[in-house]
């Protein structure tokens, strides 16, 4: 038989994919895992690929790439899209795909499949990383091309002796490093909020709490003190806000099949890190790094979004933004409250704010009063001129 | 005696100048209200005025042209200066400058006074202002000419009669329709946050609120279902929100002169108006909209903020923001909590998430399977080849 | 017989379409002309239109739509995509795809077809426009679907009484009031230039001339003092230049479907128009106008390349760009040589370089030395501030 | 007495300055080569810099690394100002700027004197780039300072023994690397082209003439064949194709302070070797890079204009642009003709248009007409939603 690896989640998708392929192809079935399961989830995952006749099962730890190759940039840039969103799940299928596919091409298989439906953007995602990097490997999509119901998924497994509870979860959760996404019937709506309970966390702590963050060339090296690696210390972030259920909102963004699209999510670290981060470029970057920065974020997260993570104009702006963090470092705190946070300030050697060099609307240290006067008299010249020119004309 | 008018708030400094001011000019005296005063302000500051010696005084109620010549534009393009300040003081001075130097010229003054210091942006603004619209109005600053202490100018207001209480406030706080600015001593460090009695709003409900803001063509046109003029309604918001304590954050941001500068602001109208009105527009603009939006409506904020309001290319950016507008009507509804708010959802008949077309994820009704691998595969097409033009290539 | 509309041009591919056709519809032709073609001509299509057996034929006199949609807006822009080519048959389909579907739904057409390839950027211009503005008119592409040679179709045409010359010309060529393509051999190759003899016009003239340029409001009113509408300004224009034979270039460009296109391309009045226009913008327009417009027409560019021209967003670029013509009036001075052009200068009463305000480098007529001075100091604080802030950092 | 640094050329302004100051300081005359001079010229500088009384001259040979830290990118931005102007001369009085208050620091200098008058642009360059880098060395500017005729000045050093015959020349002209400008009566004119006498070069050959321009990276690494430096490359095709009077136009900008400046130039190497890169790019960067790039390199050439050169965003660009170049390696050939010059095409390893993947409008081999169909269906979903939503609302 041919061989086949199938990026598997464990749901009832992949699960009928499984089953089903297994029947013509050596079916390999692998996940990876950016940062949302738990050693006792993947060892359950495993046990149940073999249930449904794969082949092999393999777990890829993409925590620390997920991080390098994309959050990264993400945090540079402060990327939040629609100025809501962090891309956790965006960002996560990109390296998913290109984890699976490289898998895929290690083992010489000749297939591929992924379990995305026809409406969404995880489809467009999974395929072009996949025609890009092994244009060769063929891919297949059950889920996608035979339109089957939930019931007509679970009896086939049910026919061919996989008789596990499917019962549909109220609300379809996706967790990751960068954040948790949580769909449901509100977010087929327009007005509609999800409910409280539909988020993965709720309040535990109702005093507040002050946190320090620590980045170093713009990457959090340290949570209050503690040095890790910033994957790491995003996890332990998360930890502790999301014991106040910080970070929740909705997003109403455009997928790239062109249709509008409504998610829930919880994402405290990306919100409080991303914030922070911003925080502290705002005192150590020159107004126009600041103002370059905006357009280069804006169109990474639009392309990252879209799936265009291999587009070498990727790489360009990556440059430009490792490039715009060479200065920032320093601690910023954080204040921890029920549902919101708030940024107290920064401490940074690289601080452009100095009292050295004068106080905004108190004290002009470095100029005297008359060079302002010159300053602003030329500073404004052209639109005098223009007035002038102008005033008089009628067309 | 030539006449001069002078802009006048009724505080120390500009005290100080229209009692200076009065021994060698017919002293006019104009304060512009954009949202900060109550009548019986007002009336206290016209007390005041005649008590320095001035001529006349007036008070310009310009809260409508405040609304409709720059925040109107502010929320059509939801622009927050850094992602952060709703640039309620930038906007402010330059519609006080207009109102301020037309005044003056409609009396034939040769002379034009202001109070700012020369460490600021205020003097930019009012000084580019002044220079554009009437070159041949002299200007005259003596609070940044002499760089008098505070105890100076109260001893000289005293020695002419004046014997008012000038304590310095703990926190100097500039209200208007846009926001509140709040400086103290904390602000003037990087890492202080401003205490909780710096801000002008306390919490005083602790149980949740609906709010319904409607939108007509990107403007407010209703809250909770009553008409009103947009800038009543942004006021009516305010009252609601302030109740909350919502709005509170410190801005730091690059002044016109080069330093970093750090001001709290309470702005809860204009945070939720323009995160309300946003959410709007994801729903009813295309992708392009929203994408395009971003650039002007950055360029427009820094534009504003350092004076340039009266570039003809101000107008320019205006021109496209109103025209993003047409379909952007419809309800939003906004939840009020103590110390923030979150948005429930929207409602509008220009909505192009509609589940006719398709629903994100889960059903593509308006496209087949192959329809959707057809778009992938040429959607993907330049990366593929690209990836397959320099894969083997060295350099 | 249902009706069908086809975009018919009358040569091998919309002839063997408007043939295959009428054997199952009642087949409208129709025609749009957007400056390419001459009385003569139009006759010709006709008289053949009738031999290929459509009911009727329809010519479209679209030159004034063309350019009062379109190309008004990319002279406002100085469109030059990738900074050549003035996108002359980009904008001519979708003005072309626009009046089609308009005219197939004033007479209530179930389908309508067109002759472009799969290959290429005009099915996707043509099928998205129809798509848009008639959801419910079937599109039929034969050439695209039946992927028959040419003497398939020749064979075809002679089994069904159409004995016409069809012998390829060397050279394509489309001709339109904006320019004219040319494609052959060479240009499907990277390396070769277009012969001489490739292109419609050849140097008829050696001595220079002159030739006055009259724009308002950023439009064409006149060609040397001769009053006129400006798409006939245009073509006066394009009769001057070709003369010359100036305005030859080859494109090089991002095809919508991902591959790199190469075309050749004749178009003097674009060019010189485009770079007269520019000239007078940088005379009266600020700064800042310059800029941000280079943002908005470089996207009205690539979005109108793409067929996005009845995306929103197209009209609000379109307000900017209006709004920003407003003092974009005058005279520019243009000297035609062999081959290429010179822009000898320009007059306009709204020209902001005035020696009143001064003279660049010679005389600082509106400001002081000292003035100059702080402005400078002021204008580099910010780096100033970095430089020293970060001297003696090491990290 | 304190040493002082001074820019010297040679020309009457810094001869003054040179003869003036040497009474109250130590006089150390500099010039920076930034490709202008001959060894001849050097020579007769420092015989000059002597008689005026200098205690030590020095030339500075900058070229390469007038290459290495700005032509460079100018070259991967692809860099014309305004469309039009490739910089020359904003670009090399950056470099010498710097070159120059090294020196001073180097020699322990107090002061740095400079000859620009207060009406250009040079004066920011020099003042903020010796602020920046020197803020202890004071800065003397006499020619801005005294505003003294010309007269004055031949007077002054007469006076001081220096009889040299100082007779303006009609056209001043600046000479570097990277262009020549030329500034005249005309250019102080709107209307006035100059002369052709008023250009360096005058066609010398009728002759069209073919030049292989080969680039690694986007550098200029040969010319014909001949690998060396870029530096010298560009020097190499300066003189091939000055020969034909390439190069020339006038440019209209913005100066620092505000007015409008006009100004000739001659740029043969800097035109064409900006149009062949490009032209290489257009083949082997995909469309968002070249996308993205037009951003980068406008504000690139706006902020190295208005003296930002140390501004630490543009070290953020440069890695954008030197990142984008990884692939712009191959071949261009270009035709030289009297006062103009085509582009013939590219050679390159890297091309993206291979006729492997489909040929433009041809032959689409990469994929079959339903999935193109599919393609459109999808690429115009979010068109044409918005027009079914908006199509019968009346607001």
């Amino acid at each position: 038989m041919k061989k086949l690896v199938i990026a598997y989640s464990g749901g009832l998708d992949t699960s009928y994919c499984a089953v089903s392929l297994s029947k013509k192809y050596e079916v390999h079935a692998v996940s990876v895992n950016t940062g949302g399961f738990t050693k006792a989830e993947i060892d359950k995952i495993e046990t149940n690929a073999y249930k449904m006749g794969v082949s092999t099962y393999k777990n890829i730890d993409a925590v620390a790439t997920f991080y390098n190759k994309v959050v990264k940039y993400l945090i540079f840039g402060n990327v939040l899209k629609n100025n809501t969103y962090p891309l956790s799940v965006s960002a996560e299928r990109i390296i998913q795909a290109i984890e699976i596919i490289e898998y895929a091409k290690s083992i010489d298989a000749e297939y591929i499949a992924h379990g995305s439906t026809g409406a969404g953007n995880d489809q467009v995602r999974f395929d072009m990383i996949f025609q890009t990097l092994a244009p060769n490997i063929k891919i297949i999509t059950p889920i996608r091309d035979e339109k089957l119901t939930r019931q007509q998924e679970i009896d086939y497994l049910k026919t061919n002796g996989i008789d596990m509870s499917w019962e549909k979860a109220k609300y379809s959760v996706n967790k990751g490093l960068w954040g948790t996404s949580v769909g449901g019937s509100e977010t087929l709506t327009s007005d509609k909020p999800l409910p409280e309970e539909a988020y993965p966390s709720q309040v535990k702590h109702a005093e507040e709490e002050k946190v320090k963050l620590t980045f170093k060339k713009g990457e959090l090296v340290a949570v209050n003190g503690v040095e890790n690696e910033p994957e790491i210390n995003i996890e332990t972030l998360n930890n502790l806000a999301s014991a106040y259920a910080i970070g929740r909102d909705i997003h109403v963004g455009d997928t790239i099949v062109g249709i509008k699209g409504r998610v829930g999510f919880e994402a405290p670290a990306a919100l409080i890190t991303i914030k922070a981060h911003h925080l502290l470029e705002k005192h150590t970057l020159t107004k126009w790094q600041l103002q370059h920065k905006e357009y280069i974020a804006s169109f990474y997260g639009m392309h990252l979004h879209e799936g265009q993570y291999l587009d070498p104009v990727m790489r360009n702006m990556e440059a430009f933004l490792q490039s715009s963090q060479d200065k920032v470092s320093g601690d910023v705190t954080v204040t921890l409250k029920p549902y919101h946070f708030s940024l107290d300030g920064i401490s940074s050697k690289h601080d452009l704010m100095s009292a050295k060099f004068g106080s905004y609307g108190e004290e002009n240290k470095g100029w005297t009063a008359d060079e302002a006067k010159g300053f602003i008299k030329i500073f404004g010249n052209q639109n005098k001129i223009y007035q002038q020119v102008n005033s008089n004309s009628d067309d």
